[in-house]
């Protein structure tokens, strides 16, 4: 900011425009979407966006932001850290079904970017090296012997995170359906399968 | 067809006119492609793509209709309509993986269109119907007792769809991976779980 003296009005405030680009690009893909798009669904001047942010990229990269930053701190809280290998997982994949939950549409904004500018590279990028940590984790279970080893850890966390990701696709924010809810059941399918096995031998 | 007569030169084939409209959907979103665009792609003019289809919401349904009429043909597969629910259910994943990385352009197409046009509300109704078909085979598995009755099929459903429709977003043709690689890792996980178990009790 800092762009204009503190005495000037600012019309909207930057946490707003980037609401209101995110679902303007989500609407109409990054690529489909223009400043002017995004000025009008704001009913504000593009100037008055220029006053916050230089250019549409800088939009995507804050929205995107807003996700990337909630997902990588759940790296460093102390269940991501400390504990087995199998317990870091369940909690790095029960934290990624909160944040989708919590932040819906700039999670779906960055698994829907794939095109070929630096800002949508960046994001690509970014969403690459999460997938990394992940399948890290995933490779430090099965060499403790918590989970099976008959699989390749990368195409796992590929499955995994399809799982989760579909999330963007069909949870409805006004429906019952709590991240809690989803986490229990992915955690039920993944971890424990679906076929039902004799109770005790 | 038989706008012309059979003695006029077709200039360029339906399918392969179709197989540039998904690939200029997929590039610029369906939204933003022109039937201009997709006569600049397959270099031939919009009069070319009129003498085969009446306008871009057709190449959409017929590109949409590959992949539709594939998945939809598993179900009158023996493996699908014969035995157990739990085997029907693997077949029609196996079938769907397979299906997923035979037509992945075409796949991929159904499982990014989201808007508001009759052509568009089609593919979505077309893929709420199909998977309305899984959740009642994953409905009669719970019934025969032989996946787990504490999930909630239609959620489950959605899940172990999110699995598979994630090949679309990873899966490069020119790679190693097969359809079957996928369909095992797809089934180590979701039926039998990743969580080692001990081996006799």
């Amino acid at each position: 900011m800092g762009r204009l003296s503190a005495k000037q009005r600012k019309p909207y405030d930057l946490d707003s425009i980037i609401d209101v680009a995110v679902r303007v690009f989500l609407e109409r893909g990054y690529d489909g979407s223009s400043l002017e798009d995004i000025a009008r669904a704001a009913k504000i001047t593009k100037s008055s966006i220029y006053y916050h942010v230089a250019s549409k990229e800088e939009l995507l990269s804050r929205g995107g932001g807003r996700a990337f930053d909630a997902l990588l701190a759940v790296f460093d809280e102390p269940n991501a850290t400390d504990g087995s290998a199998c317990d870091r997982l369940r909690h790095v994949l029960r934290r990624t079904a909160e944040i989708t939950v919590e932040k819906l549409p700039e999670v779906a904004l960055l698994l829907r970017v794939r095109g070929n500018t630096p800002a949508e590279r960046s994001v690509v990028e970014r969403r690459r090296s999460f997938d990394h940590m992940i399948a890290d984790i995933v490779i430090a279970a099965i060499r403790e012997g918590s989970i099976r080893s008959d699989i390749d850890p990368r195409l796992t966390t590929r499955l995994i995170f399809g799982m989760l990701n579909s999330i963007t696709e069909w949870y409805r924010p006004d429906g019952a359906l709590t991240a809690a809810d989803i986490a229990d059941t992915v955690f039920k399918i993944i971890f424990d399968g679906l076929t039902l096995k004799p109770k005790s031998a």
